[in-house]
């Protein structure tokens, strides 16, 4: 089958993202430090991060509230309101970020949106996904915009039933080996997987751990293009084989 | 044209919420007025969600942050952090807020939904709008959910479009005036507004600046049946006088 969508993840894929959560637990550890000069804050909050995640979901508002608890959690209580308003502070400066995208971004993406329909397939929080990709100029390319609570099998599921898709027709683009790569590859359509240099430790998931086939490894959004013609070209042959001689 | 498409607002229309904000609030006034004894904390309160609406959106996430803000500022940022861990858990407590239905809405839904589709349209926290659906248990009678994160003219001409509904074809039923009623009013669709004994501030308007037509009042969601076919029947006769005599 011809592959008619390509669907792209935003955070990490398309825009960096997670440097600025790093920064910013960078800053809390400075921040915690003079109150509690022996906590592992890293580990705390990654911690009440998970414990959370069931209640708050994915995103910078919670995040913030989770490294407020952290930061509560850790000084037992000890640390002034002053310092809790710098975190609410830091929450704010990063739901305002400029959008910077990845190199080679903005080419493949109006390359590839010549020949294929493209999709936008990001998880978190609406409000805040909505507005990075206002501002990151982008949104016109894509065809469609689907912002999902969770990204699993059966979300992706739901993508594609709606939109009359079939997993061989579709193949999706993203850093997560989590979120982006498993769910694709387990309902059968292609996944392309393009590592971005930082990983929340949430979405991490060994190389040794992943399913064999299915999936295709990038070191840039560059390369895109030509895996895809592989790809088709790779597809065209087996159905003509399939089809037997004339 | 026969109405196709029923669509319902969530909050205070089919379950409770604002009420939920309420107690909270009150919470919080008793909270602070140790610290602050003669804030107007519900003034506070509300300049400091609508300066933070742009960045944080709608529902109890962002409500929680707000509420922080406040403490801290009304407080000069005296306030120990004991209490504000205090604040972190009214949000989590209302995150997990049983889902009470307002009254007649499972049945009104189960008869509406026979001989109409029926969608849910809600705004708000994506995560937390589907959380409270799948506790309501009105998850299956819904062909369709649309989550968003504002709810003006555009969006609702959006959810139409993606669904190829006409205007004429398509009935609104909310609480809100401001979100619910006006918008769909102004896209030429009918609306039915059933209010709640409770209302937002933000989402105030006043009847002498609603339109005078396009929109009906219900005392209570049971009333809904009657009104449909009413319309319906209205929408016939008028077709019925277009074409003429036989």
């Amino acid at each position: 089958m011809p592959i008619k969508i390509v669907a792209f993840d935003g955070d990490d894929t398309l825009w960096h993202n997670e440097s600025h959560f790093n920064v910013t637990q960078q800053q809390l550890r400075e921040l915690l430090l003079s109150h509690a000069p022996d906590a592992d804050v890293d580990h705390r909050l990654f911690g009440i991060e998970m414990a959370n995640l069931k209640l708050y979901g994915y995103g910078i508002k919670s995040f913030t509230l989770s490294m407020l608890e952290t930061a509560i959690e850790v000084t037992d209580g000890r640390i002034p309101a002053s310092d809790l308003n710098v975190i609410l502070g830091w929450g704010k400066r990063m739901l305002q970020q400029p959008i910077e995208l990845l190199d080679g971004v903005r080419e493949t993406l109006i390359e590839v949106s010549r020949t294929h329909s493209i999709l936008l397939i990001t998880k978190g929080d609406l409000f805040d996904q909505e507005s990075k990709l206002a501002r990151s100029g982008l949104g016109e390319l894509f065809q469609g915009v689907e912002i999902l609570s969770e990204k699993n099998r059966e979300a992706y599921q739901l993508v594609l039933d709606r939109r009359g898709i079939e997993p061989d027709e579709f193949v999706m683009v993203g850093n997560s080996l989590r979120s982006d790569i498993l769910p694709v590859v387990e309902l059968g359509a292609v996944a392309v997987h393009i590592p971005y240099h930082l990983t929340w430790r949430h979405e991490h998931v060994e190389d040794h751990e992943m399913p064999t086939g299915g999936w295709h490894r990038l070191e840039q959004i560059g390369e895109l293009e030509g895996l895809l013609a592989e790809l088709q070209s790779r597809s065209d042959r087996k159905k003509k084989r399939a089809s037997g001689p004339l």
